[in-house]
């Protein structure tokens, strides 16, 4: 990973936002602009310098992994020293800090620890985050880390079909899921494993349960791996048994506005036409109302980041954004039906990064 | 649970604060005070009425689950939404939040949404939060739910001592403990398992690495449970081969600094005497510098509450609290020791959650 260039990036972004300093506190912006992995740090940034804040049990680790950024062990809480460090900068007269990842009382802490003639100014949010814009697009380093990932995913999803049959309960497939996704390298799951099987798959995050599964009905896997510390996410859904027509029509119909919304991702299109190829499929065939939210969201060291794939977005895709294609139905008591990918924009197009089979498997 | 209960408490807490209205965001809280185990919502609590609001995901799973409240779904952001509500209950004037989980661009959004005439003074901060002490004090369900939870941590480290020997890696024994904790019923692990062998046992946030484990050695396993919502949390520290005399020495006395922590643990005495009490022992065996991190933290819905069980800190055990006891000893590119247990504050002193035996195991 190129640190020392994605703090290139951010501190050109600083000098047009007219920033001398920059509080990052953040954890995954932390990772991204440094390499450490820790729980507990901040980072402090100038025109000309960098130093990450972290406690004494990470010093061991922080030195091995810090890239870019001198490392300073401190008893107290990293941003407030980070802040300190920053006002006693010369050059340095204003620090510009995450509104949307710092807290009131963070902010009215790091404040008061200041000197008096700086407490109203030296910190001032900042209109737009700086960070994020460098994380949404990916660069070659970070393509190849959640092409790696997505590619995990996909197998675990062929192996546990073997798995997955009448009886068997739901949390039986997510433990064993997850035991393969930790023997092929995963750190952890990026969120709660999801199994919902028979009238449960229309619960759109419905938890693996110990309900065993049905002799009949759909079966909706939704996981995702951390591996060197990014997130994939995939979803398939697939039957028990013979699907009756209503439910293949279904199936049917969200596998079209899936497919039709990944055909739709293209750098210069707004999330909103993407969100609307996936949605107008399914108005068509009157599921509209079924699909009862959005259609994929921007993903990377965090299983959640922008950009957000719904209704009217216009966020317009770049190349280097990886986001999910996830369009789902819902009839509540009776059953759901979702299909995910990870799809990369690329110069010319789009490349799935989940090439797992989507034409229904009756096991 | 008796959510009815704690928003019983809850009211009387915010006329005590002389609230009338109260914005509820951070989710650990909502679970606490509503049963939803949904991953987006907002609750809206006055002293007639509480309502939540969450997105049309989970329109099922917020009716089977939430006791106390209405629940009410929405399309947009579930705090603003609620915020809109507060502002237009009768006898509502004003509404707190909580400050440590009210990001400072969330709170200049919601006042940006409100009509000019409350924008300025509707939304006001707490000096102190309202629901944190009312967590940290846990009910006999809880203390039901978290005694189970920890016990299967212990079932597990039994069961996993079967599978440690030299060669093996770290996050096979990591992959095949959280297998393990799946069957048992657990929803996930409350943090990312540690599994530290030989030299790297001295990093205190060792992850799992596939670094097959040492013909002798220390090997720290450090992990938790997370089981109906709750967290366990446990470490212990096993030897492969037969410890040398000054790795003896030192095992032994980091289990007396962690059994006088834990004789410490008493309604009335103050975190910061629980921490000098392991603090003394390590210094007195010339190990206090090797000691760098605090004694341990409070335990529940999250992994990490109040109290802070280190150096100095003022406040005072309360029956019902349940806290973590985990002194260590790290010497950089040697070794490292930590043993950890939970513990109970009762009335009548403290009641060891983890009872795991301590004494060195060899291997």
């Amino acid at each position: 990973m190129d640190h020392v260039r994605r703090v290139g990036q951010l501190r050109r972004r600083m000098t047009r936002a007219g920033l001398s300093g920059l509080l990052v506190t953040h954890l995954p912006d932390l990772r991204y602009l440094s390499g450490f992995t820790g729980s507990s740090a901040a980072l402090a940034i100038t025109r000309r310098a960098a130093r990450l804040f972290t406690d004494g049990r990470y010093r061991a680790q922080a030195s091995e992994e810090v890239a870019g950024a001198k490392v300073e062990i401190v008893s107290g809480a990293p941003a407030a020293a980070a802040v300190q460090w920053l006002a006693a900068q010369p050059g340095v007269f204003s620090a510009g800090f995450d509104p949307v990842w710092t807290s009131v009382a963070e902010l009215a802490g790091l404040r008061a620890a200041l000197p008096a003639r700086l407490r109203r100014a030296f910190l001032s949010g900042l209109a737009a985050p700086l960070v994020e814009p460098l994380r949404l697009v990916k660069d070659e380093d970070e393509l190849a880390l959640m092409t790696h990932a997505a590619l995990i995913g996909c197998t675990l999803f062929e192996d546990i079909l073997g798995v997955i049959r009448p009886g068997i309960t739901e949390v039986e497939i997510a433990a064993e899921l997850e035991y393969q996704a930790r023997l092929r390298g995963a750190e952890g799951m990026s969120f709660e494993t999801i199994v919902a099987a028979g009238a449960r798959s229309a619960l759109p995050h419905g938890r693996a349960t110990s309900a065993p599964l049905p002799r009949k009905g759909f079966v909706t896997l939704d996981f995702g791996i951390i591996h060197n510390g990014y997130c994939s996410d995939m979803t398939r859904t697939v039957y028990l048994g013979r699907p009756r027509g209503e439910e293949r029509n279904a199936y049917e119909a969200v596998l079209e506005a899936q497919e039709a919304a990944v055909a739709a991702v293209s750098a210069g299109v707004s999330c909103g036409e993407v969100d609307e190829a996936a949605r107008s499929v399914l108005r068509r065939v009157g599921m509209a109302e079924a699909f009862s939210h959005s259609t994929g969201h921007g993903v990377g060291l965090e299983i959640h980041e922008a950009p957000r794939v719904g209704a009217d977005q216009k966020a317009r895709l770049q190349p280097g954004m990886i986001v999910t294609i996830e369009p789902g139905v819902y009839w509540p008591g009776k059953f759901g039906i979702r299909i995910e990918d990870m799809v990369a924009v690329t110069r010319n197009g789009s490349q799935v990064l989940t090439p797992a089979p989507k034409a229904l498997i009756e096991l």
